[in-house]
């Protein structure tokens, strides 16, 4: 049983010599060579668990996610891009705590198993995990509503993971990448606004095929203190860091780099996408001001574009977490603000 | 934040200053003391990931699982005891690989959030995660149909996990406790057979109140070779075993234990029950034959019976890893056999 294969488990198994139609499952995700087979993994075949090896001086980080047909992903998605995403938003959460992928497993109910669908789904997760050294090391599947469920392992230096408690007043507030072309593209398949063939074809990549930043999370150990990943909006995930620090920011909002077709639109709607839309999955992450030429240095080596959007501002924060400055240096007026700052919530 | 509290994480989060429905989830999943909060986890606060600190010389034992409504549980499961049961399934994959429970991640979909459901559902997750000593380390909840995903992480001695692969020929087959009023009930309830009101109630806890095996499975470390636990069904399970260590078995099938319901019904329902059912959650088991008296008094000390049941025979097997042997010495006539071997299959 070597390293370079992982089975997903289906659940009740096949007991029998008759194979049955989850055999079928199994083929799509059993005996895949992987071309860096993670070292970490002890035991990654079909047993009641896998096994992981930690390493000296790393913490394990673990995430965990379900995504449901029609809510998460629409009905009749692209297989192979969904499969990629499924996995993508789990490196995403490595990447915000600066964790190194190790593996994952991966449950999924189907309402019938349908062999091309799962064969581009398989091929999706598999080429994603294999660009970020992260492999399957064990599954269930089962019959039922789709639905997929992906827990994912890393390995963190020791206490040196990054956090949302751990913004300090003074820190720079930093994205990497753009933000708001998921939006900007979910916008336009709702109606909401119109793009053109061309614009849609630009930006849609960003919201089917998101890249995970697992280079830049691992490097910001020792450099950033606090990190998030904007799954549901800049301002909204930010938050999440004020909260947790307790401390509050001046963002400037007209300073948040979009695309060129987003920065193309009005500023309403530009604002509107990189503050609110979410799916981008880039990082957020404060870090202390000295380290400004070592973000830098770091973004040419990794070819990825960092950009200072604001300042961690002061401690014990009153109700309002996050100031909206625009490129005047004015803070947006109040409503304009709540406009920006409201509630998303999955039921609504 | 301290290790005594835990919280599940909504997705996407509530970033407002309005609670949504989904804050009445976070409240039954965060800001619980546990009795005995496990040293192991570092952070299991709503963070992009949890941190788990791996002990010396332990590895990290994963296993996982996805439980769909009218698939796994029946509509309308009572939620306390759908709660214990889903947690408990995981568990008993960690007793099987003789690791000690750490912590698990919780994801769930719902259709509406039912307040008195979900209050009912943490408390049976809660209680058996205490009686364990495993600590909810972070989730996911969302709108979907009602699934529900655990993962669960454990430690086990480095190199001196049970394994499915590891049965050599020689050892003495062992199961825990009973196997098959699972089956005598769910056979209840589809009408195949008829129980009184009193052997009902009797049998039918096991279905839905299993008992995960971690103490015996923590202490067959150094005694047994191979384990798993029945989840599929006694012969089932086994096959796993014999498949994965290319070995095959005599089974003694009228030395199966049952309850003294089961056993007071014909020998050809208790064989179906015994050898077939699932949902028991025992541990099926191997071991030397040399360890025959430590088992008994490993036995002794957790006031658990332990029967032998067989025999792994020879190596190199036929097609036929499993032979049934009657209390008369006999082996089982073929056709007899494949009944009681058939497979199953979530999608027939």
């Amino acid at each position: 049983m070597g390293q370079k294969q992982t089975q997903i488990r289906t659940s009740p198994s096949n007991t029998g010599s008759t194979p049955g139609e989850f055999d079928l499952i199994e083929r799509f995700f059993k005996q895949r060579s992987v071309d860096h087979p993670n070292s970490a993994i002890a035991f990654g075949i079909g047993d009641d668990c896998a096994l992981i090896n930690p390493s000296n001086n790393q913490q394990i980080a673990i995430s965990t996610d379900m995504l449901v047909e029609g809510r998460h992903f629409l009905l009749g998605a692209d297989p192979y891009l969904l499969g990629r995403k499924c996995l993508a938003v789990n490196l995403s959460d490595l990447a915000a705590m600066g964790a190194s992928p190790v593996g994952f497993t991966l449950a999924i109910a189907m309402p019938e198993v349908k062999v091309d669908w799962l064969e581009s789904f398989a091929n999706g997760v598999w080429d994603i995990a294999n660009e970020h050294d992260c492999q399957l090391i064990g599954g269930d599947t089962t019959a039922g509503p789709l639905t997929i469920s992906i827990t994912i392992f890393g390995h963190v230096p020791k206490d040196q993971s990054l956090g949302r408690h751990k913004a300090k007043v003074g820190d720079d507030i930093w994205i990497s990448h753009q933000v708001g072309d998921a939006r900007l593209s979910l916008g336009a398949l709702r109606q909401e606004w119109a793009l053109s063939a061309e614009e849609f074809s630009a930006v849609s990549q960003r919201m089917h095929n998101p890249t995970p930043r697992t280079a830049l999370g691992k490097h910001l150990v020792g450099l950033a203190h606090a990190a998030i990943d904007i799954s549901d909006g800049l301002l909204g995930d930010l938050n999440h860091i004020l909260h947790q620090s307790s401390v509050s920011a001046d963002i400037l909002i007209d300073q948040v780099p979009g695309s060129k077709t987003l920065n193309s639109k009005s500023i309403e709607l530009q604002r509107l996408c990189k503050l609110t839309g979410g799916d981008d999955y880039e990082l957020c992450f404060t870090a202390p001001k000295d380290k400004f030429s070592q973000l830098e240095d770091l973004s040419s080596r990794l070819g990825l574009t960092l950009t200072k959007i604001g300042s961690i501002i002061e401690q014990a924060p009153t109700q309002r977490l996050i100031r909206l400055i625009d490129s005047n240096g004015q803070e947006l007026s109040s409503s304009l603000s709540e406009q920006y700052l409201k509630s998303f919530d999955h039921f609504k």
